[in-house]
């Protein structure tokens, strides 16, 4: 049997929002290779996996990943790629041990996640590694739940885009769809006040900082928002205030 | 204590992608009420539940929700109000005989999902009442898992729509977004096979029937689908094959 990798969504925060498969391949994999965002801080996605899994006997590697933009199309920053190769690097050295490997990534591996680029350079290197994806509770999920609001019902449309992008293109966006999830918002929340505003949206657009973690915040407000907000911030823009006619005559 | 109302995703079908935090749930409440498509059949989300969970000692009412379609802003079939208003009388009987209760429904609650619809009856009838929402993996990224594809990175955009939409709102959005998830395939694919040619998107188009369930199908040319798919099928179309640029010189 060839050893295997497992990247595995951790949900967004909250231990108890992992899935039971999640806990079981965690459990069973004998390495866990894990990201931080610091060269110095604690990996956030192990610090979820601690809290339901017995990690004592296993062997851990925690990587540092740095958090820069990176644009699809683009060569990333040669930090980044320097550090996407060294994690690479260090699960085929484990998986060459007959090791099986767990990444463990906050949130769902699908959306914005460091997991994939693990994978791609991984395939770069060695394409028949064997990956098996799970997917893990993503952060808008968690939001949503949180404010009791849906994403989206009926035939209402939804977009997820980086708030980074140019007003021009927010705008749009606004105009088009029935709710808007804004990622990465916490640098530009100036901004986005002001388009908000602009747009006549100021006030169906929800702030949650943490979602599903300890300290989560809603914010309903976000022009009054004083402090820059954590980076795990998201902003749900739902339009339709009331869902649906639900009353009966 | 007055006795809560959860409303929990099961994920989209293996049971062990329920996350730890439903089963608690699940386990704790002495009721269960579960969405049914048909007035004869099972309830898929019960039918995941009780392969982890004992229900056997539970009071269970397993509730018909007709599926129709849904027009935001406006009012439904009558029969579909019917149904949520019984769904919602009989949950606040067992809330006032102090029962906590469970209502599973498939996928992640966020989208598209029947527990909104059921909330938002029983705010009408009782706005008091308390209610909780337990995120579930949404469809979606169970089928991102499956296809070892994400559904956005870095700086791209996603558009969730309905695949039911008109010809001209799909292509538009297909020609602006990165990503997009097509939701409720099943019953257009031959339109949307000639669209996608039209659009030059034929061949990033990948649908995957029932994600995550038994039985579970991949196909990568939606043109050559003899048969009509599952209800249970999503078509993830990402332009960006090279997800990005991995290797270093």
């Amino acid at each position: 049997m060839t050893a295997k990798l497992y990247i595995v969504g951790t949900g967004p925060g909250d231990a108890e929002l992992l899935t039971l498969k999640a806990v079981n391949i965690l459990t069973s994999c004998s390495v866990i290779i894990s990201p931080r965002g610091s060269l110095s801080g604690t990996s956030t996605a192990l610090d979820i996996v601690r809290q339901v899994v017995n990690i004592k006997a296993k062997e851990v590697h925690e990587l540092y990943f740095p958090m820069k933009k990176i644009h699809i199309g683009y060569d990333p920053d040669p930090e980044v790629l320097v550090a996407w190769r060294h994690a690479a690097e260090t699960v085929l050295s484990c998986l060459d041990r007959g090791k099986n490997v767990c990444f463990p990534t906050l949130g769902d591996p699908a959306i914005y996640s460091t997991g994939y680029y693990l994978y791609e350079t991984i395939c770069g290197i060695r394409p028949e590694t064997e990956t098996v994806f799970i997917p893990g509770i993503p952060a808008m999920s968690s939001c949503s739940a949180a404010l009791a609001t849906p994403i989206c019902l009926g035939d209402e449309m939804v977009a997820i885009i980086p708030a980074t992008f140019s007003d021009d293109r927010i705008r749009d966006v606004l105009t088009r769809f029935d709710t808007v999830i804004l990622m990465k918002v916490n640098r530009v929340l100036g901004r986005l006040s002001i388009l908000l505003r602009e747009c006549n949206m100021l006030e169906q657009a929800i702030l949650v900082e943490r979602a599903g973690m300890m300290g989560e915040k809603v914010f309903h407000r976000i022009d009054q928002i004083k402090e820059m907000p954590h980076y795990f911030s998201t902003i749900i823009i739902r339009k339709n205030s009331c869902s649906v006619k639900v009353l009966m005559n």
